[in-house]
């Protein structure tokens, strides 16, 4: 686990903002632990632990309940106050006690079943609703400041694609290059790299394959997805490397593929229905005879977290709105023989959108 | 995040034994996601996700739910069932599904509430409990072959220790200390290193302080906590290290800590109550007037989580036995000025104790 630095921010606007969503939803009281709706709130991020850290965010409060040895850890950004519970003591009964009499609960998506099954014992009758209700409106529009935060995300694992694009690429195992990937991705800036996917050959079938130890030959095609944390905000893009020429019938379906992609980013667009960015995408490999084997949505929203919304996948009639962030990134999988995939993040602008991954998207030909 | 690859066991047996705690608990349906009590029961370890991953245990089925897309990951190990899911279908109506008419539903500890919000309105009525009711008495006790992957995690970090007191503390930053720290867990032999802290000068008064960029110096205590998973199973030691010699005050006060931790690691036995353990070693601290700065509990259990239990704290009155292991790690904090730790991992046997560190636990005069 490395700790992620939760970069200035008006987090005073952003508590009084979550209260107006709680106010319009009936919500009393805001429970948040693990996961990133607690730092988007209060600069503070938990860390994962059978001991309870929890914000508790009440029309009058804003207070961090944290283990006692962890709580020289929280950086005093102004907004909220600080509750430490020593080792005897039950956090469980002072989130309660802080909560007051809540009828309406809104949880942290990510907090562990644990805390809320013992919650909802000590709030006996409250209700309990998944806090996404209220966080979501306004994690998914980015601010001119997260926008740059994703911006150098961006440019940093772009500039990890462009070395990758020098290698050696053969003779080494899957493994070994998820390695370098994640030396690199620290290398050009990032805090922390959180995911690499490099998964070669018959591997490249399987959309989130785990790097093993295959070793790359000749013929064989190679994808690499990857990402990290900069500033706390997350990077992913996914580029798909040859070892040496594809056969005719990988060229083709490559070719389908980096249409689809762009079809993808040109339906981008504020007003544009989610799941029609997906349709867009989708039926350019219906056209080609490809879409069977597309068989994942096409994109996420990401921001703090690599995941999140909106989401663009059949059945989403959500509206794009400028500021929100999102990957496009059909992919093409044969079982047991090979894959593709080409991701990019793109930001929805008044006028259109910004592609914040900039490298080369053709297949990248290497030793 | 690193991919664990969990061993061979007997996951046939560990799922009929979980059975029977389930029927002695009037448990219907275990459902359990991320954490630690899938891979324990399948063999398989969830990706942390918005797309869920959850195994489904019943009188008669065990069943992997999961992501269509991440299906080719799960090894077949012949005693449960894999459902994959599509993009467009709702893994929680497949979920409640599976689990029929269950009146009372345990629910792993770490999977995300966001799971559980939309559970227990598609099960409405059940009854849901904490799933650690009818994991824990399986997972405390470990088998000859789960300790002996605890064995080999803590000699890798032993072997850790031993590189760490022959190089130059002095003029390095936290943060590169740090990293060095989870390079050599990994060379000397560990999946990944999962926790490393470096807490320096005062900042070794915070237990869980964040390696930062403070350049240790001449007359610096520098507290080293670290581990991470070998084999699955997690390894985590604690030394104190002193650029140069120490002064008379903390000198005395390490005294007492090895003191306590000796006394802590001689009171381990089987019959002995948990906090009993944790009285032996405070108790060393107050007759020398340390205790008012030892400001956590004792120890945590571990094993496939680095935290979980038995906990060696004040108000558990569990009894330990013959295969449980434990953390023995007090530690003096002098805030604002200085801090210092000493941590083993301990499996109780039939006849007392086993050590699975071993590294000199004195303090290590550095550079």
């Amino acid at each position: 686990m490395t700790a992620i630095h939760f970069p200035d921010a008006d987090y005073a606007g952003r508590i009084a903002r979550v209260r107006a969503a709680m106010a319009d939803q009936g919500v009393d009281a805001l429970l948040v632990s693990v996961g990133n709706d607690l730092p988007y709130l209060t600069g503070y991020g938990a860390m994962p632990s059978e001991r309870l850290t929890m914000g508790v965010i009440t029309a009058n409060d804003s207070v961090i309940v944290i283990p006692e040895l962890e709580a020289p850890r929280v950086v005093d950004r102004g907004a909220s106050s600080v509750h430490p519970w020593g080792e005897t003591e039950d956090p469980i009964a002072i989130v309660a006690k802080l909560a007051g009499r809540a009828r309406r609960v809104a949880v942290g998506a990510q907090t562990w079943s644990v805390f809320l099954v013992r919650l909802q014992q000590q709030l006996g009758g409250a209700q309990f609703v998944d806090a996404t209700a209220v966080t979501r409106p306004l994690r998914i529009i980015k601010d001119e400041s997260e926008i740059d935060l994703l911006r150098r995300a961006g440019s940093a694992v772009d500039a990890v694609v462009e070395r990758l694009r020098t290698i050696k690429f053969s003779g080494r195992t899957e493994a070994q290059l998820a390695r370098d990937v994640m030396e690199m991705t620290v290398e050009e800036g990032h805090e922390v790299a959180t995911f690499h996917i490099v998964a070669s050959g018959p591997n490249a079938a399987s959309p989130h394959h785990e790097p093993g130890d295959r070793v790359i030959g000749d013929g064989d095609c190679v994808v690499v997805d990857f990402g990290g944390r900069l500033g706390a905000y997350c990077s992913d893009t996914t580029r798909t490397f040859h070892v040496g020429e594809p056969t005719a019938e990988y060229s083709e379906a490559f070719a389908a593929l980096e249409a689809s992609q762009s079809a993808g980013r040109a339906a981008v667009g504020p007003g544009v229905v989610a799941q029609d960015v997906d349709r867009a995408a989708r039926q350019v490999l219906v056209d080609s005879g490809h879409a069977e084997w597309f068989i994942h949505r096409l994109g996420h929203g990401i921001g703090l977290d690599g995941h999140e919304d909106p989401y663009l996948v059949e059945g989403n009639t959500e509206v794009l709105q400028p500021g929100m962030a999102f990957s496009v990134e059909p992919g093409i999988y044969m079982p047991g023989q090979w894959g593709m995939r080409i991701e990019d993040i793109l930001v929805c602008t008044q006028d259109g959108r910004e592609c914040l991954n900039n490298s080369p998207r053709s297949l990248v030909i290497v030793e």
